[in-house]
């Protein structure tokens, strides 16, 4: 992982072999961020992504096996439980072209991950019993 | 619907119910936005999509039911006819993670929507009769 | 193509029949962008998408015939041998709102084209003979 600062924010470059989430997370703990967006593009593989069950309250998980192109990452940091927190969704494709997407749980980069992060004030994240999830409070 | 004033823009989180396109579009009147950039991710239901024929110059329409992850917004901000017109487009994933997508005309919030406002100058839009359709004139 | 100076960047608005890749390095290159992010919308036609095959070290490239709205187009800028480099992904769909996506090496504007560039500090692209592609070296 190679970080750069740049006008509001951060350059990312993550390499073959890093896992996306922890290494975003790692980055934004180790550079005291409690707000921002983050937007990127890559190459990955063994994807896991997620859907809310909105009735069951938990995310049905599904891992990716194989190589993929990361077509788009969109997402913002907050903090919850006063730790730095990645919400992250992505859509990714293999092969044959078709996309597919969800809450981003897990990817590894097997070629390139290229992310800019925007650093923005505190957000802070708690636990919505209504929803079952940690949800931004404004 | 809240908001938050950010660098640069605004952080708007849109709650269970809240239609994301009348929500978004009210939020940008209520601030006097006359350009920008929007991103954002969340989770929403009764999604409609729309696709423009450009031989019948008109949007097909299609709704979607059920609960999707909303992986990607991406859309600006200009004034049409005096008034304020958000151009979104978006892509939405059900339980199996396959990922559809189109022009936005409507989605209503089921988890939670997280969207950053980036504010620019003002961009004018105006109807272009060859496309059919209101275009951004620079 | 039209551009106009906006806050930390350009927005840059491609017309019909314009293609996008081309004419989008072309404006980099006339405004001697060395680093940057992009994002953007539009309507498309005559896609072709790359998946970058790992083990062959090569893109396997599809030409999409037909219109399709460009759902989103996520990038960035940096400089290959001193020039201008776009990295640009974006996911497309047709009239049947499925989403098919990856490395964008061509498209055609059908509808229109808008897009925002963040102007960031110069990053260098290299040639990685491990991965078999040119990337960012911070």
């Amino acid at each position: 992982m190679k970080g750069k600062k740049v006008e509001g924010g951060y350059l990312v470059v993550l390499e073959r072999g890093e896992e996306v989430v922890k290494s975003l997370t790692d980055f934004v703990k180790e550079n005291n961020i409690e707000g921002g967006e983050i937007y990127g593009i890559g190459g990955v593989k063994d994807v896991v992504l997620g859907f809310f069950d909105t009735t069951k309250k938990e995310y049905l998980k599904r891992r990716f096996k194989g190589n993929f192109e990361l077509v788009s990452l969109v997402g913002n940091v907050s903090l919850l439980e006063g730790k730095p927190f990645l919400h992250l969704h992505s859509a990714v494709s293999g092969s044959d072209f078709a996309l597919f997407g969800g809450h981003l749980f897990e990817a590894t980069i097997s070629v390139t991950g290229e992310f800019y992060f925007r650093i923005q004030p505190k957000v802070v994240r708690k636990f919505d019993s209504d929803i079952g999830l940690n949800l931004i409070k404004l």
